[in-house]
């Protein structure tokens, strides 16, 4: 039984997104992109995020997604912004009845390079590295494809949260015998 | 030539609409109420602001739609919620094709009660005077027919905003004439 996953960045003006593909040990990279809102009226950007995503949902149909739960570093009119696009991407997903599960920064960044307070360059490198990608894709389908990742990892096996002092640091072996206990 | 508009006011846990109809210097009450998504899923609580907006909008049809534009008092997690409160509502009207005004909390309350630092009870109780109600609605509804209100008078004929030092004070004739002066 292999299962799909959606990972999405949400943002105003570029919402990332990737989609894997796991089945046992093996995780297998389907497709990433950003879906571009520009800077035209805010109503329009949403409304874009909410069809593009259902489009990508209805080709890829993915059973599942994820999201990162929202960094709290910034001002209140942003996160106001921010919480807009994360509402229309949620519609998305709930129109589409995908369940949604959300991971915290410090959880993914830990997943996926092993340490929780990882740079944005060091996860879109594991990425390339995890996913067999020829480049490493933009940061925002990077972030969307290592939620993805993230929830392959931690959806039927919780790993501990990453604590203030970093997580530990797994190897790609390593990683890839999570995801297998994660589905044995 | 009459007019339908349609004001919300959007929140995670209930969503307060209005809709009133305007035509000269009349404006007639249509509708209020509420949008309970009660303490469940965030996700299905914004899939039923999406469903259930759309579905008003079926029923009541309005052309315009408006919103307050957002308090910057709240914390940056509860401005995160109410963002995806106001992307779920936006989506709604945007996919129904309607545009979206939004008025500044002191510009409704100055249209509405004559002082932008109004009282939530005088604005629910000038809602019930100049709609003619027989009972104040509860306070997002209230909220809700304000910036409909607010939107009759300002969309053709912008106001000045209200200075910290409080706006003027309207009487029922003069909003009339306001609004008047707005239609012609």
């Amino acid at each position: 039984m292999s299962l799909r996953i959606l990972g999405i960045d949400p943002g105003s003006r570029i919402t990332g997104y990737g989609v894997i593909e796991v089945e046992g040990p093996r995780q297998r990279w389907l497709a990433h992109g950003q879906i571009r809102c520009g800077e035209g009226e805010m109503a329009q950007r949403l409304l874009q995020i909410l069809n593009e995503l259902g489009a990508l949902i209805r080709e890829y149909a993915p059973q599942e997604a994820a999201v990162e739960s929202v960094f709290v570093k910034r001002n209140v009119s942003s996160a106001i912004v921010l919480g807009q696009a994360r509402g229309a991407a949620i519609c998305a997903l709930a129109g589409a009845g995908l369940s949604l599960a959300e991971y915290a920064p410090a959880q993914i960044k830990s997943a996926i390079v092993g340490q929780g307070r990882a740079e944005k360059a060091q996860v879109q490198h594991m990425i390339k590295a995890l996913l067999k990608l020829r480049q490493a894709p933009p940061a925002d389908a990077a972030d969307a494809l290592a939620v993805a990742l993230c929830h392959a990892q931690l959806r039927s096996a919780p790993l501990p949260r990453a604590g203030r002092s970093g997580g530990r640091r797994w190897t790609l072996d390593q990683l890839t015998a999570l995801t297998r206990g994660a589905k044995s």
